[in-house]
């Protein structure tokens, strides 16, 4: 029989079918991010064993990007449709063995190959109908960076209007925020096929970016509006304190991830 | 720290958040099928050690679907966005350990809980936009039940079409092909987060689906293009030979899958 | 030069590129409808000289269609993305010159051949996302046209979720409902390229359709929800007591309107 | 009775509702333009009377652009699904009266406000999908605009690719191409509800935007492929010889079009 190749599946005689290729994959572009902070027991009840509360355990980040990604040939960047891709993620902070770590919470992205980049580094991705505004240098309709520029952004997910998010834009500065910039720490957990079986994989993993670059970050004054929907759960994290808004252009490259702990259980 | 539930992430305090909840999962829909010869050695190089060929090894099935699908309590069904979806998807014929197998090796879907859904039973799902003719009992504007009356169906992905099928009816039959009527064997290939690292998982499963259910099956003559996509290979397994087309309805419970045969290497 | 042709644009040198074919128009589909009154001001102030308030001037409808249709030759048969769409609207009542007429207020749509169709019509489409429960025959992913049987749509524009319906069958009746049931009589505005000019159209028309067929209409008790958007006032038309609801298959022609009345000012 | 409100429908007794308001209309956005010659016989044929050829017939341009708009308050900016849409449209040159004109023969949009106000426009806009690089400052994921950045477009309909277009930069110019230089000369073509009268609406007009403004203009070496769909015509004007191909952001305002020409019959 055959040696079946591919990083992802679909696998063939080439693997030149798989929905994802191997790693490096590199990013680059605009990243909208508000802070703030909820009730820390919200953000504790979703952090997994051997997680703890970070030192502001109420903390919390919603992200917006608007990305476009390659992988090393760049091929993706000849056909923009399977280059560009945004999303909208929420970030909470904790302790890991003592040292600071970041974890996704929740997450939507609105193309099939991020979704499963995403799977598999352990974002909880859904899909969703993402959008934010770019700013401008020419015409009347968009923001300039500049004191007084308004930023927005929005997701929704099966027709329901989820987040909208803005920020005015104040000054130049040098943090992209706190809640965000630590290590993922990230549960990897795949079910069985049999779902009376514990899941088939069930890990604590850890990403590192390489390469990374970013333009000027803008800080500004955020606005945060949280909706409701019989699938989701973030409006649980609902804002008790607004902290800040950030706004700059980023580049990476993901190429590696550690597994922490394997929590799996034989069956 | 916290009990984190969910069949599926995210997970959260509650499991409410899950993209998919745990089986059982109830489908009804219509279900176009094409049966065709390729070239044996395409399907031969799509089918992993210890599959082997079916005694007709050339033999192909594409089909279409448009599904709803539900939980046992039936919530989607009073949301139809989260009901809702249609597939295409290409099955070949094989051998495992004497038995006959069917074995779904390129699929694409245009909802995000039926992806995961799928992969979890090792169908290598793609997002695609999917169209099938509906019969209909009055007015011009759809084709009978009955001899002579044409069901089309499509699916593109990345703006780009790939496959136009057509079946013209002739008869009701008593057989819905030979293609897809066996068990589906399956590889759930999930890479490690170190991509230097073997799969995390690497496994061939097998579905059993229970409760099945149909409605009469027209038999026609089939009609089948398919067009290239630098991101595709199905276009290898090019019609030689076409065989026959059915449509039918049908309804059926995914409860349980089998894994046969575990392919992990430990790193 | 040449002689363009075309019923709508694009004009070229064969017709072939226009949005829009020349009538007829031929529809199948599926119906779903709800009637309830609600505050009379509010119907009577959507209704333009000179059509008056019906005798039930606060009794509304909002149909659900998901429908096939194509043009004589039926060639968008045999491609379905280009003959399926799903609509929904919402109707009033109204009297023009003694006489029972229909006026659609409020109309989404999913498809730009559907939106254009419907502004020579005088429908006052948007885009919209659209879904609409399916009946089924076999399995459990759906219900069955009987008593007990719920049926349930909703439609998005922007984003956001507008409004979601649903309908617990009955019994079969004979009626499927009034508000909807007399002649449409439209608005068709459309601006002059000079926007300090009047409009270039603005009349007032009368639709009828042809070869009217339906199965057996089900009738049940409705329940109506509606959500607000910053562009859009059909929840002004908020729901004071519900009437029924309806479900069945349509066929019919559209062939011909009327004008009625040009109101059109010379600029 | 009431006094309906709205430039365009839906009407409503506040016009809020209304699917396009009324102009000044602003935009900002990234512009593609690729320029080559065709057979001029097949650019003739779409030009009506009165136009005639320019004096180099064959000349075609292919742009692609990414837009924001808003009116005058900018409400869109803060809700940028509203403000962001994208579009691929082809331009060819006339001549009227002696004096040289552009003309948009093909349009693909991506939302219904742009789609009626191109119609508005004498644009003949169809809904299609589009995408365009763009370029980057950090990271490996884009070009740059610098000497042999890479930039590509593609555009789809009903599920079918269309158009690919690349532009290889060379330099900054001062030129953004000559095609689609001049005003815009338009039918504004419309069908009357009763199909066996003439068009309700036939005139050409002509197109001015206002407080024109451009970042620097990159040129390059430009590839355009064309691919075929039952129901486009564009695939005529096929390049016999590419000329150049331009980059740059754009800024203005569109006010007030021009009627040169009212065709219509009298029914």
């Amino acid at each position: 029989m055959s040696e079946l190749k591919g990083f992802t599946p679909p696998l063939s005689a080439t693997g030149r079918s798989s929905l994802v290729p191997e790693p490096p994959w590199h990013y680059s572009g605009d990243l909208l991010t508000i802070e703030y902070r909820t009730d820390p027991d919200r953000v504790i009840e979703l952090l997994p064993d051997p997680l703890e509360p970070s030192d502001d355990p109420g903390a919390v980040a919603v992200l917006f990007a608007d990305w476009q990604s390659c992988r090393d040939d760049g091929q993706e960047q000849l056909d923009p449709v399977r280059s560009q891709y945004k999303e909208a993620f929420i970030v909470v902070g904790a302790t890991y063995r003592g040292r600071p770590a970041s974890r996704c919470v929740f997450i939507w992205v609105d193309k099939d190959f991020a979704l499963l980049r995403g799977w598999i580094q352990g974002y909880p991705k859904k899909l969703g109908s993402i959008w934010m505004t770019r700013p401008v240098t020419v015409g009347k309709a968009g923001p300039r960076l500049e004191p007084g520029g308004v930023l927005a952004a929005t997701v929704a997910a099966y027709d329901r209007r989820l987040i909208e998010a803005r920020v005015k834009l104040e000054r130049i500065t040098d943090s992209m925020g706190s809640v965000n910039a630590h290590p993922m720490h990230h549960t990897r957990l795949f079910p069985s096929v049999d779902s009376s079986a514990p899941p088939a994989l069930d890990e604590l993993v850890m990403l590192r970016s390489l390469a990374f670059e970013r333009t000027d970050v803008w800080e500004g004054e955020p606005e945060l509006t949280f909706f409701q929907s019989p699938t989701e759960e973030f409006h649980l994290l609902e804002p008790r304190e607004m902290l800040r808004g950030y706004y700059t252009s980023v580049g990476f490259t993901f190429g590696q991830g550690e597994v922490l702990e394997d929590h799996r259980v034989e069956g």
